[in-house]
């Protein structure tokens, strides 16, 4: 029997507040909630996924640059961070496994601020714009890329 | 027995052309492949999936007209037109059912016109960058979103 | 007895959906409401009119040119064109008879990519704001310059 | 019987010139001329019309106070201040009665800084271009919404 | 005998109206003039020209379309559309025969927003201000590649 | 027994109408009521405290020039001429006693030519957003620094 | 007996190192000597004043949620984060104490990148340009507004 | 004996704080040195020299009225007036009387905003940067020109 | 025998290059066979042309002076000059000869500074993206005006 | 007797063309005449003028740099050069005698790209609009300076 | 015998990463190889050197401000935080011995975001370009500097 | 013994003027001093370097040929052509030898227009701020790249 492929799903700054942060916008579910059901999604899909959240730039970009070593999928959602971190895009530009980015709400129905992703052009594509089926989808997505 | 729900899947100038047009960025299968495989993914996910194509702004704007009058979930790809068309946008925001931007490249790491998109904002989310795996997993999200 | 002056009235993209799209803005009444209102204030002031809707730019500047052959007056609606078709504008410019922009939102109170047309330089004055009632403004400056 | 209604026609700097300033483009006849001309309309609809012109900023903003507090309806041509008075606008977003736009010419086909205008978004509506007309035309369309 | 090799003349939009529109600009010859002017030219050459004209966007994409199918050389002047339609770019970009764009006048020489062409990219070559002598350079510059 | 310290309290356009003005932003106090708070916070503080308040740019300018040649400190909020107002800037650079800036909303909450201040660089300081009482902390402010 | 309330002022990058750097614009006192200021100043308003400092954005913003949490309000110098994190902003936003935002100098008298805030408008308001004593008059505001 | 050409030297906003105001840049000669000098030039010149200063737009255009009325020429330094006057700029438009734009700074040497002149393009010429001097020259320009 | 019109072929800095600078742009034919090719195709033309090059932008402006004197037609590529030398634009707008600029290369699909020409506006008319055929179409286009 | 005070006035690209050139906008008078003006007026003001032109930036920075040496007061008019020209700039700084820039025209009143002068901020002053009158006026300015 | 001066080499986000990405630009060469390679560059002129990498802007501040305590000259290449973090430039600000900026790659032949540094302002100088050479040329510049 | 390698020093406008040009920016030794520094550098890293400077942009082009001609190493300081002399750049591009941009001041310190150069994308790299030792290390990175 074959080992699962192992999904990282990156979280950024703010997200793990889901449930408390503008509910009209994200919802009521919260981090743990999200977690449960990419891991769910995981195992319907044969990969072993594995959740992580972080307020800090620096130690999503150590992330992102242990996934690149291991040559490990990621789903990515870098909060507030994809629309100014270079230093994050260039970490992703290091990786030759599929990044999917994602967003829970549609960024582009937002701030103006929001409608530009510093990321995406180095990602393998972007979802966003379903609630957290953004996940399940990106993880489909990784699933039929890594097959 | 409930009838299958009724989607359309749209798609803008050129893409007729699939298969001819740059086989690097979007691959060797034509748009008749493309068609049978929406289809076929329609058929799995319980969803009649109807697959159109145009050159006319005004004929899509025709067709995302009828699709809000029958309130029928739509997967749209416009093309070029993705990038200046507010008649197209202004049809779009007249719907109430899920309508989902998808686009077979990542838009965003290909030539500047094409980063900015003044459908999205008016769309239920947006797919991008994974080949024909973007129309299925629309056709997912609004198997979803119907249910 | 002579002949009543002919003019057309023009309606281009998403104006047929008058009554449909969003009330809160554009009012309940639809476009044929529109249109017997053009009628009625026509015969008033003593103007044969005659009311069109297309979504294709196309077709709109194949009136355009036909209202040029003739002298004919010209009240025009474009829709969202009205923000992008040079097209549009070259053929207006051709006129030499009147013809008048009308909106029946205040665009200028709206989405900003609405507050610029590319279309009232080259044509006779602009009237905005004021519901359907724009339109009988708009007939009655024609009925005054053609006297 | 009733009283008839009070309308402000309120005309900011360089207007007073008319029938002396660029005739080519503003015609030969004189503020008097325009005034009576507004009079005369004014009554053929019922309205009680007064004309005023000032060339301070400041003067135009206590009349659109006054008229904001008497709920007056207006018809405002604030010459160059059009398109930089923050001040006005603000004032005239203070308005509940309508107040109506106009210009004599076409501004949107004369110099560039003549394109924007910062008011209009704050008023009812906007027509431009007609001439003297163009007052006539908003004294019907006043005429038209207080009835 | 060898066939003479085919070439398409495409005119867009507001062309169809030579010898009506602008005349200081675009002379007084008529588009009529213009066909037979190449198919002279074209009988001199050796080329097998055949001239069509039309004022929707989407006709103007099928015909180039049908051009790259059969690697046929055009000689396109494509109106107004010249400045925004990415749709046309993405079609231009698919030939794989000669496109050599054509305009009537010095476009750089009027207006702001003629004096970028979004097309040219994508083609041969350019070659603007000779008047309908345009087209005749146009055709030998073919006529020589082709050879 | 040592005289108070004079301070001048300037109102520009549209300030009169506080009470009257989009309450739901400024409340529903008068600029009496700022008067009289103005006054008492004053004599708490030892100031001196006149106000007063013009729709006038020349009048504005006229006063800060008498506080400039008496060294009376200012708390001025110019209104809209906050955005545009170079004359007003060139009188305030005059100053050598403090002058501080207040708004009684938070301008970087609210529309795009509300963000940014012409005046701000020449100010001591500025104080936004706590209602009156941001006219308080100012005259606070104020009576520190002239101890 | 009541508790007093308790408030957070949190210090971003490069204010810890107050009295070394730049001395002509932020003063010779130290943090050190801030911190002592805040805490005498909240004894004598009633409240209970902690201040942090950081050079982490992660860490700043953990900070924040913690407040929101607890709704403790907040005085917030963000340093130069105030000019570009997003990733702050958000936090910010989920607040519903009172958070002043606060500068030591004037900033709009300072760089051109230091004029704009993306911050200020998810605060409560703003206090700039008075030295240490802006920390004084923001905890004044929060007393005001939490009584 | 033929009377002395009457001419209108105009200074705006903040000019009446020669003397005052930033005699770095301005010299510490007082606006009744100015006029003095204006008037001893003018009579060198055979000129009859009014000198007038306002804080007033309203005022200044008022002059400009009388002036274009009287075909007197002018002398105009507009302060800060200058860089957003576009109703100063219309009343100039109106003279046929030559008109001298005058700085006593090279405004081109200092802040941004002074760089663009919105009056230039309307009046005979520009001076600059001659200290007092340049209303000298500007005197002897018009003595030139009205010979 | 009549003689044969003269035309002056202008290149500017780095085409004595042609040959050893970027041959997959360029080609690796020389200066010397691009001077050869014109006065062979000016032989065959009936026109009598003159091939020069320089380095220095005060040749090629002196070099359009004379053929302006004696209403000489030319071919000019001026190299890089073409996008920012205004100099050589103020020359080539005296002209009363018939003037084409030409390129090599097709310059709207190279670099981003390459897209636009200051020259332009003021020639004749332009030929881009044939390799030396751009020249031979030139002098065709010459030999037809000057006929 | 002292010496004449020395004073270079420098012509640059294309103002030898002076009489042929743009008649409407220059005049018919030849350079020979303006030299022959500047001489006579440099004679009544006590200086020994010396007039040169060129077509080289190099050449015009030469002379500015042995002005500089020899602390000669110059009359600058750089033509198009004007408008780009850096180095001529950073030539113009190293002076220490008066320079003044002059223009025949008003160049505020011309096309866009002429608004804009590079070198006004580091000259003395600038003086436009008055033709050949301009370098009077500068010579007057400048015999006034060194006296 | 004295000691050696201490100067700290201080790498960003990404740079750990060497050998690793993008060989083609950054070498095959690793960060370890690095360092060795500074420690051998630094024994030879006499330099203590130390080197560190970090993928946090707040560890990169940090360090900075230890430098500034002990006037510890730094080598610094910030990786893409040099395009967008402002916190970093405050911290450089504070230096008083001498701080060189480096890059391994020639940054403005790269991607439009890499052209702007927010540092370099507040720099000694910078070095770029020489792939591992940048970092000897900087130590260099130290040394003397340093003397 | 192998010859030493031959290196040009190419200085551009104004900077013979070393020296008498803003000491307080470049220092007070002369062009003489930086031509025999570069000389005695040039003697211990065995380079037989020769100095140059011109005013016109056409010798410096001229100059970049026979270097490219003879793969000769190049040192290059344009001055002011830095930023606008794309010819200058289209010249640089040919080379195949090492190519070093030095500047004496840091350009990113100074004006807004000496941030961008136009040349250092098609140089090897860059040395700017250490005064005449930007040409020492200039020396010394192209002495270790011929190596």
């Amino acid at each position: 029997m074959t080992a699962a492929t192992r999904v990282l799903v990156l979280n950024g700054p703010n997200l793990g507040r889901l449930g408390k942060r503008e509910p009209s916008i994200y919802g009521s579910a919260t981090h743990a909630d999200l977690e449960e059901l990419c891991l769910r999604t995981g195992k319907e899909l044969g990969l072993d996924v594995e959740v992580r959240q972080t307020e800090y730039e620096g130690e999503l970009v150590t992330w992102i640059h242990q996934a690149c070593d291991d040559q490990t999928p990621v789903v990515l959602n870098a909060g507030a961070l994809t629309h100014y971190s270079y230093a994050l895009m260039d970490a992703v530009k290091m990786r030759t496994a599929p990044l999917v980015e994602v967003h829970i709400s549609n960024i582009a129905a937002r701030e103006g601020f929001r409608h530009e992703s510093v990321i995406t052009g180095a990602a393998t594509g972007i979802i966003a714009g379903f609630g957290f089926q953004s996940y399940i989808l990106a993880l489909r997505a990784i699933a039929e890329q890594v097959r």
